[in-house]
Formats: structure tokens, sequence, C-alpha cells
């Protein structure tokens, strides 16, 4: 295994989504990321931060982020420095952020290689995490977009899965293996096969490669947006000509997912490949898996967060967070959800988790965004 | 029917119980009786002295509450005097409260007729109500005790019945039937039986009697609580007898409920009667009762209560009770009960809302009765 931190390899972190489907606990001015989910007394942003820089080293991690959360960010991690942030000026979805930064890093240092890792994932056994990584940067340096996929533990439908194809042979990385297609989130009949199969592994979002080769399968779908990120790149590092460009450039970028501008397009052109992680990982998309990794493994536990939290209940399951110390009494309800903070209640079950996101909806339709 | 007011004739309201199983609603210092649970805009309390007066008139209604509700009483009715209000040192059941002001009136009023109503019931079509009571008030003349049976509409297991026997003959009361006895809450087979049947009313624990025949009846069964009650009146009316002879006598009489120390006993020895009245009644005894009282009727909506309530729901069922003006999101549980409140939340169904009660005794085993 190389010697840590890895030559030439920067991380980038894209902290931008608010995670509505954890609403009320997440909010715009308070996003999934900024939270502890886990009870470790670090919130998911700097975890994730803690978890990279035996990497790459503390000074080889670029943060994206929102303007409105830089000073939360920047109180998460104090080492980093104004030349590790890229501020959005709005969201444009994480090609545009991912791909600023990579241009950005590839004028800095021709030829870096770069790791985009979500801020608000949840990782267990770092050591296995550093291995697969490790071996993912041989594969980058290899010339591949490689990704890190998660070993199936059960037949989740709320993951996106990689189809993994034939093992390469790449120096350093020597359980690489080929991606054949990333494939949307199944039913469970579906998930219940990939799990069996032994062939489909989660997709947890992680992106390896060299900053030109990203770049550069950005550009075979999206040429246009290409041409931005670098004019934006070359303007970056001037403060007087940063501002203009972004004002200009930034607002126009499309909005596309990552896995839809790089990861299905080069696996499609073969040219995606795959290190297996077999640490536990986990992308906290509702209060369902927010319950199941707060249940201290036990499925029949009443997860509880809230350090004042006062919880009188008879569920044997579900999970209750708690803003306000508020006395909280449950009786009788089957896998219940209740998440309580100071200006909004939720109450709902893990069976609905999914539907949070349209709570969220509806209150913007009906103008109580002060809650959201 | 006789001219209102009725002569001779004293309300007495026992205002005591806290109403555990509307918790956290209902409190020690804001029991059931001190709040609107119908969106009328008025207390039960005053709801139920609106209901009395044109039976009795304003200054024939004697309140029997704690001490520490005396304000609160005053301030529902301003035209109490200190002469109508009988304050309780400590809670000792309801035949000390009824017992003690019945024995007071006696002593004022020689002869007098008693009807004592529960200060947190709701009703509806007030005319039926005082046509039944007018009755009732002519059949206790005649030496009976008598109460207002309720017809029943629904096979509810929630409320006790009366089982009624043939009709009597006074004048005045042309609907009085002898009572067969009082039958505790039946399951549900039983009371399909009972609605089937026609010969069961439900128990809304009103009783009408001369007073002298209620503590003769009181004597009967507990003998040295009927000494007890009219040596405190005896001292009542005294402000250098009363303190003393309360001290003294007030936390020796029986915890004993009317239904069990002159109900059942009198029923049992053929002097009950009973007026059915075809009044709409409610003991509004937990959530799920409030629920169906506010639902206007229609057992598909989502009851909601609370001035400044900001509920998004997808509930076509159950109750939300505000009283914080927060956002309350509710997903996919079916006959919710949510009730929140500035220092605690309930979270239930209708189906559990008898176990409302189980939780306050359990609040008090753990050491939080400052939410009680």
């Amino acid at each position: 295994m190389s010697e840590l931190p890895l030559e030439d390899f920067y991380c980038i972190i894209p902290a931008g989504g608010v995670g509505s489907r954890l609403w009320p606990l997440s909010r715009a001015d308070a996003p999934k990321f900024l939270h502890d989910l886990t009870g470790s007394g670090s919130t998911l942003l700097r975890a994730t931060w803690n978890r990279l820089i035996p990497l790459s080293g503390e000074q080889r991690v670029m943060v994206v982020t929102g303007r409105a959360h830089r000073a939360a960010v920047e109180e998460q991690i104090p080492a980093l420095t104004d030349e590790n942030v890229v501020l959005e000026s709005e969201p444009r979805e994480n090609t545009a952020a991912i791909g600023l930064a990579a241009a950005i890093l590839e004028r800095r240092h021709p030829g870096v290689i770069i790791g985009s890792f979500a801020a608000d994932h949840v990782i267990g056994n770092e050591p296995l995490f550093r291995a697969a990584v490790t071996e993912a940067v041989a594969a980058a340096r290899a010339g591949y977009i490689t990704t890190v996929g998660i070993t199936p533990t059960e037949p989740a439908v709320g993951f996106g899965y990689i189809h993994v194809g034939e093992p390469l042979t790449v120096s350093g990385a020597k359980s690489v293996r080929k991606v054949v297609s990333f494939v949307e989130k199944p039913n469970l009949k579906t998930a219940k096969k990939y799990l069996a199969g032994g062939d489909y592994l989660w997709n947890a979002s992680m992106f390896i490669a060299k900053a030109s080769v990203l770049l550069e399968q950005i550009g075979t779908s999206h040429p246009e947006m290409l041409a931005a990120l670098l004019e934006l790149a070359e303007a970056w590092d001037d403060p007087a000509t940063r501002g203009p460009a972004v004002d200009r450039i930034w607002p126009s970028l499309t909005k596309v997912a990552i896995d839809y501008s790089v990861a299905e397009p080069a696996a499609a052109a073969g040219k995606l490949a795959v290190v297996p992680g077999h640490f536990n990982w986990d992308d906290v998309g509702d209060f369902a898996s927010l319950a199941k990794l707060n249940s201290s493994g036990r499925p029949t536990d009443l997860a509880i967060l809230g350090e004042n939290a006062r919880v009188l209940s008879d569920a044997s399951s579900g999970i209750v967070v708690s803003q306000t110390g508020r006395v909280i009494s449950l009786i009788g309800i089957k896998n219940v959800v209740v998440v309580d903070t100071p200006d909004a209640l939720l109450v709902t079950t893990s069976e609905n988790a999914q539907r949070v996101k349209s709570v969220v909806e509806a209150l913007r339709l009906t103008g109580s965004t002060e809650v959201l």
C-alpha cells in the first residue's frame, strides 16, 4: 500500500444539498452536512474532513459550498484557507461544483489527481476506506475515472447500484474492476437479485480521477460547460477577475448531477473503474436510515438523538430527534418518527420517511419558507 | 313544564378532576374544566354555568373546587359570590364534594333540592337538557334520587350505563323510570346489546335529589362520613369555626365516587329514578372523544384545536391540539393524535387514547411532575 498522504492527491468535498428528507432537522441554513447525526460529537462535514486528511494532507482538501454556509464551514474546519474554499453564488448541482474545483486544481497543479467525496455521508472502519481510496487513486493514475462502490449488506432500495464487470490489471489496485453500468434505485425484488448475484455495489458517489480526465469527460457530454469551467478557473486566482467571471459564468452553468454528466457516459465508454469498499457506509438519506444508524444495531431500539432529550415511549423502533428539551410521550405507534424542533414538528413513520421531501415542497408552496 | 328557574332548586358543580387522559392539554394547574374544548369560546366550566343558571338562577349555583383553582374559577364566573364557592383543601373525590355542598345548602335552606352536574362535560340542545332536568326535579320533589341518563347513539365502551326499569308515576315527570342498576363500562359486544335493547342509558353523572335524601343515602353506606359532613356544614358559615373544622375533618373524609356511595346502593334499594335525556352529551374523556367532538361530525376530518395552529397533514382522521404556533407536519399515521404544548408533546393514535393516563402515571413515577 502506498504511503499516506498520497502523492499529488487532492480531495474535493462538495457541501451542497440541504437534505430535504431530513426536514425539519435539516434546513436551508442548517443543511445535513452541518449536523452531528451519529452522536459522535462531529458534524458530518467535520467527520468527512477528518476522514480525508490522512489521504491528502490538510492543505489538499477543497470544500465547495454555498456563500451562506461560509462561516459555518470555516467554524467546522478552522484549518481551511481561502485557497481551499470554493463558494457557490447559487447552487448549480455537483457537476459544476466538482468540475470547477477540478479545473482550479488542474490549473494550479497540472496532472493532479482529485477525489470527490460527499460531505454528508457516514463511513465506518476508516482503514478499509483508506485502503479502497488508495487503490482508486492508483487506478486514476493509470487513467481511469474510478469510483469506490460499497459491498451491499442488504437489498437496499434507497441507493443506486454499480454493475461491476471484469477485473482490470492496474499496479497498486489489486481489486479494481471495470464498471458495466450505473443503475438507478431498484425495487426490492431487483435489489435482492443484485445482493445475491454479487456483481452489484452501492453507488456512494465517490469519484477519483486525474482532474484533466474528469474535465475531459465533462467536455465529452457538455462541451460548453467545460469551456465555461476552464474560463472560470482561469479567472479564479486573481481577485480582480474572479468576481466578474463568477457573476457572468456561474449562473449559466448546466445543472446536472455528476452521475449523469460523468459516471454514466464514462461507464458506457468503458473508461470507468470501481474499487469495492468493504467498510460500512450510509448516505443517511432519510429518517428511516437515521433511525437504523442510531439504534445501536438493535432493530428493536427506539433511536433518540438530542442532548437534552426527555422521551417516554412504548415504541421499540423508530426515532426521536429532540432539539427542545420538551417531554415527548409516544404511545402505540410502530416505527414512529418524531422530529421536535423549536419552530417545526414532524410526526411520521419510517415507512413514510421518503415522503418527507413532499412536506418541504408543500411548505414552500404554502409560503411557510421561514421553517425550511 | 314548570316555570324556570325551578323553585327551591340549587345546582352544584363539582369542578375537581384534572382529566389525566387529556394530558398534556389538561394539567394539575389547568384542569380539563378550565379549557375550551369545543372552540365555543367558553371553558367547559363556564359553559356548564351558562347551561345551569336558567334552571336555578345565578344565585343558586354552588361550585366546589380546589383552593388552587379559586382565582381561575372566579375569573370564569365573576358572578360567583363567596357564599357559592366551596374550596377543597385537598381532593377527596366527589361524594365529599357534593355531600358537603348538599349539607351546607340543606342547613341554609331546609328542604332544598340539589342537582349535581360535572363541570367538564359537553352538552348540545339545551332546551332538551332543561326539560329533562325539570322532570328530574319533579321526581326529586317526590322523594326519589334521580339521574338523567343519556339515550345512547352508538355502542360506546367508554361510558358506564344505567339499566332502566319500569315507568314511575310522578306528577311533572312523565318519562321518569325506575333504575334497575348501574353497570360499568361494557365491552363492545355488550355495548351493542345495550344499544339494541333500548333499556340502557349512558350514565352522565347527574344526580338530582332533595339534599336531605341524598345525605341520608350517603349515611346509609357511610354513616361516619355523613356525621362528618354535617359537622363541617354546621361550622361552615361562621368564619371563626370554618377553618378549624376544615383542617380537622376534611382530610378524614372517605374518598369515594358518588356512583358507589349513592347511586349503586340507592338503585339496589329501589330508590333511584331516571329521566331519559335526548340531548347530545359527551364527557370528553380522552382525545378520541375530543377528536370526534371537533371533527364537525365528519369522521374523515382531522380535528384541529388551537388558535394559531399551523398543520400540514395527510391525515383524514384524528386530532391535533396546538398551543405553540409551530408548524406541525403529519405524514401517514391513521387516527393520529398530536398534542403540542410549550413543555410537553404527546404523539399517539385514537385507538391508544385511553392509555394516556398511564403516561401521566409514568411521568409521576419518574419525577417529571413539572409537566403534570
